[in-house]
C-alpha cells in the first residue's frame, strides 16, 4: 500500500514529512527501483511515466499540477482514478497575481511603464472601477477563488463556463451563446480555462473581436489556448490595449518572439500559481483517506471532459 | 452664500450640477470677476488664490486634494475653517493603488520585467503572503481603507501613526518608538503619510537601514517626504529589493533622472489616487449642510498639527 513520489527530492521531503505525521500506515517512497512495483497504491507525478503498466494493483495517479493536459489519458488504465492538484497554496496564489493583474491593466501600468522608460510624466484619463468590467473564462475552484478577490474592488464581474453554473455577485454565462454575451461586456478578460481539445486555441482573432475596443487580456491557463500571433495583431492594430500572460507555447518562450518586447505585454514565466509542498501534502493525504472511506477524491477527473 | 469654485471647467460643471440638485439655495459661481466677493462663504481651490483677503465672509476653505500641504496656512484668516477632500473616489483610487503596488513587489514583478525586457525566462522563489509583511505609514481614512483590500490575501499586517488607533486584524504602532517596532518587521513598507514639517525627508537612509534586509518601498504620500538619493543607494546595495513610487520631487521628474530608468523602480506620474467630481461634489455639499447644522465639516484640518 505504498504511496511513490516521482518529483524533486526537496519538496518530496515536505510529502514525506506530512506522510509521517497524518498517513503513517501507508509506506511513502521516492526510489521506484527499491520498492515491489505490485505495492504501489498511489502515484504523484508531473508527467505519466513511461513504465506506467508496471504499477498494476495502482489506484490514483495524482497531478503535482492543477491541470491534466500533460497526462496522456489513454496511458493510463481506466480502474485508475486520476487526481488533479487542488490546494489552497495554488488557489491563493492565483488569487493574488490574477487581482494583480486585472489591478495592473485596470490602472494602465504598462502605459505607465512604457512611458517610464520613455521619460515621459503624464496623466491617462482613468476609467473607475464600476466601469470597467470583468470577464472570466472558468468558472471551476479558481475561477470563483478569484472573484472573491475583485469583489471588493466594485469591478462588475462576469463568469462563462462550459455548463451552468451560480456565484453570488457575479453575471453567469455558459455554452455557446453565453461565450458572445460575455465577451460583448469584457473589458478585461481573464483565461483560467484548463486545457482541453475545446480550449486549444480558445484566444484567436475571432475571439478577440468580440470583445470591446481596448480591452485588455490576463492569461493564466494554458500556453496552447492562446494564438500568438492574433494578440499581437490585435494589440498593434489598438483593438485590444494590453495583456498580462504568463503561459506560453513553448515555454520556455523562444529568444526574438514579439512577446519580450511588445510594450503593451507583460510577460511572466509560468508562475502565476505553483503548488506549494506543504499544503499540497495535506491535499494528497486528505484526498487518499476519502478514498480509503469509500469517498471520491477532491479534484477527481472526469476523462470524457478531459479536466 | 455664494460656493466659488477655482478650478477647471470640466470639473465645474460636475459640482454645479450637484449643487443644483443637492444645495439649491447656495449660489454656485466659478467666475470670481462676476460676483459680490462679500457674498462668497464657500471657496474650492487646488492653491490658495492671492487675493483671498478680498472673501472677508469666508467661512470654508475647501482643497480640491486630499492633502493640504500646498496650502500656505498663514495666508489663511484663523476664522477659516481649511477642509480637506475626503471622498470616496479617492478612497477607492489609492485602495486599488496600494493592493497593485503591493501585490506587484509582492509577486516580484520589477525582477519579472526586467527579465522580460532581457529575454529571460526563470522563475524566482516565491514566498507565501503570510510570511510578507506589510507595514503602513499613515493611519488616516486612506491607511485604514487600504488595509479591507489587504486583508484577504492574508498578509500580516502592521500600520503606524502619531498617536494611537485600533484597527481590527492589524498591530498598530504610534510614536517613535513605534516606529522602529514597525520598520523591523515591514517586509514592504507603505507610505500614505500626510506631507508636514515632520514628515519631510520621513524616508531617508536612517529609515531604510532599519528595515529587514530585501524589503521594498510603496510610496503614495508627497514627493519631498522621500530621499530619492538615499533610494537608490538602498537599492543598489541590495539592501531594499524594489520600489514602486507615485510622487516625487519635483513634479515632473526631470530628465535623466535615475528613477526614470533604474530597473528595481516603478514610476507612476501621481495618478495614485485623483479626486473625482461626482463623488468631490457629494462630499462637499455633505460637509457644507453639516457646517450649517453646527457640526464641524469631515476633514476638518488641524492647522497645528498641518493635516
Amino acid at each position: 500500500m505504498t504511496f511513490l513520489f516521482n518529483s524533486d527530492a526537496r519538496r518530496g521531503a515536505v510529502f514525506a514529512e506530512a506522510f509521517a505525521k497524518e498517513l503513517a500506515d501507508v509506506p511513502f517512497a521516492m526510489d521506484a527501483a527499491a520498492i515491489d512495483p505490485d505495492a504501489v497504491r498511489y502515484l504523484i507525478t508531473w508527467t505519466v511515466p513511461e513504465n506506467l503498466a508496471r504499477y498494476r494493483n495502482l489506484e490514483i495517479l495524482f497531478s503535482l499540477g492543477a491541470g491534466v493536459d500533460q497526462f496522456c489519458f489513454d496511458a493510463v488504465s481506466a480502474r485508475v482514478k486520476i487526481v488533479r492538484m487542488i490546494e489552497q497554496g495554488i488557489v491563493r496564489m492565483m488569487q493574488e497575481y490574477v487581482a494583480l493583474a486585472v489591478l495592473a491593466l485596470h490602472r494602465c501600468l504598462p502605459t505607465y511603464l512604457a512611458q517610464q522608460r520613455a521619460g515621459q510624466w503624464r496623466d491617462i484619463p482613468q476609467p473607475q472601477a464600476g466601469s470597467r468590467r470583468i470577464g472570466v473564462l472558468g468558472l471551476g475552484q479558481l475561477g470563483q477563488a478569484v472573484f472573491d478577490r475583485l469583489k471588493p474592488f466594485g469591478f462588475p464581474l462576469s463568469g462563462w463556463s462550459r455548463s451552468p453554473r451560480r456565484i453570488e455577485d457575479v453575471i453567469c454565462h455558459h455554452g455557446e451563446l453565453g461565450l458572445e454575451e460575455m465577451l460583448a461586456v469584457s473589458d478585461i478578460l481573464v483565461c483560467l480555462l484548463p486545457l482541453t481539445d475545446e480550449t486549444r486555441g480558445f484566444l484567436n482573432a475571432a475571439l478577440f473581436a468580440k470583445l470591446p475596443k481596448g480591452a485588455a487580456i490576463v492569461h493564466t491557463g494554458r500556453g496552447p489556448q492562446l494564438d500568438h500571433e492574433a494578440l499581437i495583431a490585435a494589440l498593434d492594430s489598438n483593438h485590444l490595449s494590453s495583456a498580462m500572460i504568463d503561459v506560453t507555447e513553448p515555454e520556455p518562450l523562444p529568444a526574438g518572439h514579439p512577446f519580450w518586447s511588445h510594450p503593451k505585454i507583460i510577460l511572466t514565466p509560468h508562475v502565476a500559481s505553483v503548488t506549494q509542498p506543504a499544503t499540497a501534502a495535506r491535499a494528497v493525504i486528505e484526498n487518499i483517506k476519502r478514498h480509503r472511506a469509500g469517498l471520491d477524491p477532491i479534484g477527481l477527473v472526469d476523462r470524457s471532459r478531459g479536466y
